[in-house]
């Protein structure tokens, strides 16, 4: 059977998969797209998992939620797991994004280039301010929230990335779930409350220097030396 | 047993704690500084979960990793527990923090409410630009990388930002290291080579948007309704 065979079928029994094995997806994705760069035809399960801190039984489990991908003596062939992963994913194509708030943040997220290699393309860019609207940045004019539904129907725009004052956040994650957009990635420091049928993650940087800070201070892990 | 006890000897066990109940320990904070901030004095575990998408059976197991925290019949003290919680992640103090990088992202995170109330304040800033070096932006005077070593090894800066383009990343983190950083998050978009003893938290926006992507395209995961 091939892998694309195997994934439709694991996709039609509703799989339950870990989040944290669909963030590590992520990073075996990054890494094959290393290897692809070296010129790198085939790669073993220890070799993806090794420069990423996972066993090769780790990667080997993460993977298997989704197919059988590897080949008997040979490993994973690296561009064909490329394309598996992008698929499984969704990244397979060019998702239009919309970005509501052009500050520093803003600034920062739109000329992300991580973002475009990935397959996610800012189409919208929405500012309160009016001396920020009418404004060219990045090859995007700026436009006011009042077009957010609009614009967004229009451009059949999935996503929205929300970096706006926390007392505005509320407003935009509406107008973006009433123009259609179905996922939303909001870095304002603020709970949002949203249908649901639209997925929510949300970016908190202290988070992240806590953890470092708790490990920093000798605190252990799971799963980890 | 006091909880201040129960924490001490929790350490002191070299306690494995697994990597995502640290990152809920920090959601559980946010929680309760917003329960504080309206008032509230005592919280059950249920009603700590609740808003967080998490069962009263999940926030136990996470807290009791560190020792028995609620009070029978009363539930959780909020102020305690915050109090608790701090000293368990380490932000119990002001800790100073240096950012390499001055571009969009470094004066978004320069500019970032969130670190500084969790106790992370910025207190070096570099940028390679020549133009940037001697300005003032946010208070702080930026320096050039040339004063990272001797800067941080002054101010007994633990934790380091690095927020430079990616070819510069490698060089950035070992001027950190030799100046006694002992915790690196790093935007840059690349694998960085440290030693053991020194942390490191890399943050991937995309893959932020590729787990939404993944969501809104009907992937399942565990533990999720």
């Amino acid at each position: 059977m091939s892998s694309r065979g195997n994934l439709r079928s694991a996709k039609a029994d509703n799989l339950v998969v870990p989040k944290a094995a669909v963030g590590r997806l992520s990073l075996y994705l990054r890494q094959l797209e290393c290897e692809q760069k070296d010129g790198t035809a085939t790669v073993s399960s220890r070799r993806l998992g090794e420069s990423l801190g996972f066993s090769d039984a780790q990667v080997r489990k993460d993977l298997g939620y989704f197919g059988q991908f590897g080949h008997a003596g040979v490993g994973y062939r690296v561009a064909e797991l490329i394309e598996t992963i992008r698929g499984i994913l969704g990244t397979d194509r060019e998702w239009p994004v919309a970005l509501v708030g052009i500050g520093n943040l803003g600034r920062a997220l739109l000329g992300y280039r991580g973002f475009r290699r990935q397959g996610f393309r800012i189409r919208a860019v929405f500012d309160l301010d009016p001396k920020k609207v009418g404004q060219s940045i990045e090859g995007i004019r700026v436009e006011s929230p009042e077009s957010i539904v609009a614009r967004v129907t229009d451009l059949d725009i999935a996503f929205g990335i929300i970096a706006v004052p926390a007392d505005a956040a509320q407003h935009v994650a509406e107008r973006l779930v009433a123009g259609g957009v179905r996922g939303i990635l909001s870095f304002a420091p603020v709970s949002l409350a949203l249908p649901n049928d639209v997925s929510l993650v949300q970016v908190d940087l202290a988070i992240q220097l806590e953890s470092l800070c708790f490990r920093v201070r000798g605190g252990r892990r799971a799963g980890e030396s």
